[in-house]
């Protein structure tokens, strides 16, 4: 039931040696094909005078054990030598994701005399005299860190500290390449909100804003609430905004197919995190039906009657009882923030007319798209291969790069909403079908947008 | 008795405008050379139809009111125009100093796919289950902290977090320039002992190395002790040890001239802060006789009788009691670290024969070197515009590079000394001379050397 596609998550840098006769090649890429590997690029580092060919071969797989097994097919061709095989993803992680860089060359006593002792004193004070000053002589106006105490990394669990490191080196990376926005990440070790916010704090004064990442639910909530009053520049925490402003980019274009209205709609939440929470949220704010949205948890739908409500799950608890399956009955949307395979067809085919799925969990969506093709109006999941990618890289350098520009102090949800309407206005009326919902990451058209909406929204 | 002279801290981009005659440039720099002004570059920005010039002149100044009188000066020029007067070091920090920079390409779903998810959460994982590969697959291996409190900004005293960025950010390009690390300015929004350390250690885990900075005493040493013993990543608060590396350098290059032996010297340090005590520290362990080194702060010598010693200070403290002129009477070294124009020509004098001189307040020193050229075999300052500049920037990259290269989880004394005689022996018998006894900052050997002598240390 479960299909997975080759993806460079799963590369392989395959180097090869073998003898230069016809076919040879032809044995080899077939061996791949029949694997189910996939193959991109085959690059000839070597001919030798003695007949032997050397070639690299790019291969994407699903998984490791794929991966394995098209090396193991290579291993069976006669005359094949495997010289190296390389984890790509992993090749390219090797030294770490980001550099810093000095913005003014350091070669003479001049340059030192300027960019540090003594001439640095005199900015230095400059600052101390008047602190606004640190926005236009330091780094601060154009720097966010991202933040992230490891407990909730990806959908992978408590990682700790140096396990998040990764995610959040390439968070800084997107930053700079989506926004050109300087960012550096900041792994916590500690897990105690306390303890959070007070390191946080401590260290802002370089940061023009905070964004935070893979907090677990339920301390997220609070450590972004007190940072944002704490803090005189904007916190984000983009696993519950930066989805809630996707699929609310997504929700808006959906619903001009299907031609409803937000207001009317049954919409079904099935994962009560810091994601599930913030889209709640930002649909309410959006107009939404605040009685018409029934959130779920892995025991099934909040209800008022449900033990141990935290104050989110609270927010959003219904008089309603039962499984995620009655709560997609006669539903309009099913937003899925939670685990493989949890929605079946016989699920959908209960909800009402022109169902839109957003299926959400990555890899592995809630429901594979191909089982329920012909019942949907539009789906959507978290994967770039498939149609209408829900991915959160749609936001948060926007975001950051609007709030920066205008000095806001905290990103409101109002900013959200306009972002959201700024990524689906994007898609022209024409260009608008229900395999495209939503822009590509690669639009270069969609930062600038966001970032225009939010400082809009902080002016007027 | 204070001399300055122009310098780039102090320098001007001054734009004019002015008739296209023979003479009229003469007349513009000799009004600034009457000034005291010192010309660097002079451009040719446009030439008018209607024989205007504009030109762009390059002018250190020594101070903010000397670089007024030379604009004054220039005004008084009948038909010169000025037609933009900048500030060169100020104009040099506008958005600060520091980058950041992806190391690769996000260009495609293939880039995106590795680089983040899902790709990145097996990189993640693969960390959380060895967390020695945070050192291969992160940056953690060539990132150092740059970390203050802003309470003791250069010479300027407690500027605060923000006020100190500025210096921060310079040592961070000055790690990129002089050994390729990677390093970011970390500026604490608390001043108490404790929540330093607890924030340091809540943050290390993104870093290879912690880099102390501008932090006074005597908080300095306590917070650098525990750091040490509680993180296992060198720890190494610059202001200390980087300042007596740097002089036990020239130390040893200066008793070569004048064929002492450091064991027999009497030596007086004058500053009791984070840079004297260290320099203290270092030369015992280097062999000078503890009993002949006499320690001066504000009030003179430390002694066994001072009201209310530091720990730091009690480790100095000496039966004998008086000023900082009784201090000087027969001594080989005077180590100033203090205070402009704290030394007398009387004192020198009073000095043994010999007597080294090395005045590091900065830009003034203890001592004006004019003052008593005659009488000193050898002179240092903390300035570049005289001959031995006693420079950090002579240690803290290598010895991080070092430490780092080696993954050392400390820097201990040893290394510090043995960098310190690296640092000394680049400089050849031949070259050897009053007005050489240490590399300048540009010496493209310096900052191997000193990695070297660190890893060798580490190593034995």
């Amino acid at each position: 039931m479960v299909k997975l596609t080759p993806n460079a998550s799963y590369s392989l840098a395959i180097r090869l040696s073998y003898p230069n006769q016809v076919g040879m090649l032809g044995k080899i890429t077939s061996a791949i094909a029949q694997c189910g590997g996939s193959l991109g690029d085959i690059l000839l580092e070597n001919q030798t005078p003695a007949g032997q060919v050397q070639r690299q071969l790019i291969v994407d797989a699903y998984s490791g054990e794929q991966g394995e097994e098209v090396l193991e097919a290579l291993r069976q061709i006669p005359q094949v030598e495997i010289l190296e095989a390389l984890d790509r993803t992993f090749e390219l992680h090797r030294g770490g994701k980001l550099h810093t860089q000095s913005r003014i060359a350091v070669k003479s006593q001049s340059d030192l005399a300027m960019a540090y002792t003594p001439g640095v004193g005199r900015v230095c004070r400059a600052i101390a005299q008047d602190p606004e000053k640190v926005f236009s002589l330091t780094i601060k106006s154009n720097t966010v860190a991202v933040i992230t105490d490891g407990s909730a990394v990806l959908g992978l669990g408590n990682l700790g500290a140096a396990g998040a490191l990764p995610v959040m080196e390439g968070k800084a990376i997107l930053f700079k390449e989506f926004a050109n926005l300087d960012s550096f990440p900041i792994c916590l070790d500690t897990q105690d909100t306390e303890e959070i916010i007070t390191t946080v704090k401590h260290i802002a004064p370089v940061f023009g804003g905070i964004n935070l990442e893979d907090i677990s639910a339920p301390r997220c909530f609070e450590i972004e609430r007190r940072l944002s009053q704490e803090l005189e520049i904007p916190v984000f925490h983009d696993d519950q905004h930066g989805t809630a402003i996707v699929v609310m980019a997504a929700v808006f274009n959906a619903l001009k197919l299907v031609k409803k209205a937000l207001g009317d709609l049954k919409i079904v939440i099935n994962g009560a995190g810091a994601a599930g929470i913030a889209i709640g949220r930002l649909l309410k704010q959006a107009g939404a039906n605040p009685e018409q949205i029934i959130l779920c948890d892995s025991k099934g739908i909040v209800s008022e009657s449900s033990p141990h409500l935290t104050p989110e799950k609270q927010e959003f608890a219904t008089k309603q009882t039962g499984s995620l399956a009655d709560a997609m009955n006669k539903a309009d949307i099913f937003i899925g923030v939670s685990v493989p395979n949890i929605v079946t067809p016989d699920m959908v085919s209960s909800m009402a007319n022109s169902p839109i799925i957003m299926a959400m969990s990555n890899p592995i969506p809630e429901i594979q798209p191909e089982l329920i093709s012909d019942q949907v109006a539009v789906m959507a999941t978290g994967r770039s291969d498939y149609p209408n990618q829900i991915n959160n890289v749609l936001a948060f350098p926007g975001i950051f790069r609007g709030a920066l520009n205008c000095r806001a102090s905290s990103i409101s949800s109002q900013m959200c909403l306009e972002a959201a309407s700024a990524i689906a206005s994007l898609i022209s009326s024409e260009e608008l079908a229900p395999n495209y919902i939503i822009p590509s990451v690669f639009d270069q058209r969609v930062a600038t947008a966001v970032a225009k909406a939010v400082e809009n929204t902080a002016r007027n």
